[in-house]
């Protein structure tokens, strides 16, 4: 059976539940029966060590390599991303790794990350609605969108913010092994899938708000 | 402002959202505008070190000491759950921990270990629908609910499986702080929060599968 290989980008700062929402469905995956994929899931930062998420939440992590290849990259957001959407050499390596991905998640302000290596250009993508002001001026060459729960263009998916992870990841694998096998995973995970990744209650008080 | 310790009690194959979720609307409740508490959160464990949640997640804890005195205990549910509840080191540790405690949360099967303890007897609890048979079998002295979201018994919260954890949290949130904060808290963390403790979808499922 295919293993995939799942790659969970933190640095300081990021938040819990963009992290791990997203890591539980597609944990999940991995074990839930019927389905196609087993999963391998590994915690990686720029450095390797402990890691802080907001609230202090401590991760074990494996340093980044030149060589890593993971079938699927998943960049939480957090307050983390502020500095790190200037730091040049977090950029960079994240331009690297999010190249070799085969493909590539983000959570809310992780967009902005992602953003800023160039590599969503052109390219459909959201965030959190009360950072997306923020989030657009990181880099304005995105086609940024204002009403989504998340959003797929090519290989990158992007989600709106900390909770929206979690329909997302459902979302990216009802798109890879059909959307029973997602409807299932939300079933034993007692959680309500908002299905429709443009059923977005949030966009509208952004607006109101920016 | 008054300063909400807040100890979440992991072990080995502990489940990833069940604890996650309750800590980042814990989290948050520190460090919205206008919450009269700040929030400190710990994470412990019945040795301390490196613990690995399910998907082999590794987070590292501080161990457990005999006058920790929590003003809030999290307790998730996870795989990890099914021999710890007849591991009466644990459960004698867990006993202690939750009567020091001044309110005691727990998610899914995480309920099955607080009943162990005898704690639960004669009050109503909840648990993972899927597990719901054999968390009864662990305590059968619990006045266990089949149909509930989440449960508030005295100073005991129990929740249904993983993800219900997140609307428990808000729950205990509104109850405590009222529900103008715990909506506030959902709105930015843009959850759909489910606010009524007894509208619950899975429980039908669980019945026919039972």
């Amino acid at each position: 059976m295919e293993c995939l290989d799942i790659a969970v980008l933190l640095f300081g700062g990021f938040e819990p539940l963009d992290a791990f929402g997203p890591v539980e469905m597609l944990g999940y995956l991995g074990k839930i029966d019927g389905s196609p994929v087993e999963t391998r899931l590994r915690f990686v930062s720029q450095q390797g060590g402990l890691v802080r998420g907001s609230y202090g939440v401590p991760v074990q992590t494996l340093p980044v390599s030149g060589d890593d290849k993971p079938d699927v990259l998943l960049v939480p957001g957090g307050g983390g991303t502020r500095p790190l959407s200037k730091d040049a050499s977090f950029i960079a390596m994240l331009d690297s790794l999010a190249s070799r991905s085969e493909h590539c998640l983000t959570v809310c302000t992780g967009s902005a990350l992602l953003a800023a290596t160039g590599q969503l250009d052109g390219r459909r993508a959201t965030s959190n609605k009360r950072a997306l002001n923020w989030v657009k001026s990181v880099r304005t060459q995105v086609n940024w969108q204002n009403q989504a729960r998340w959003e797929s263009d090519g290989k990158y998916v992007t989600s709106s913010g900390v909770s929206a992870g979690i329909d997302m990841a459902l979302g990216w694998i009802a798109g890879q092994y059909g959307i029973e096998l997602a409807r299932r995973i939300a079933e034993h995970t007692e959680y309500r899938w908002a299905e429709d990744s443009h059923d977005d209650p949030f966009a509208v008080d952004s607006q109101q708000r920016q």
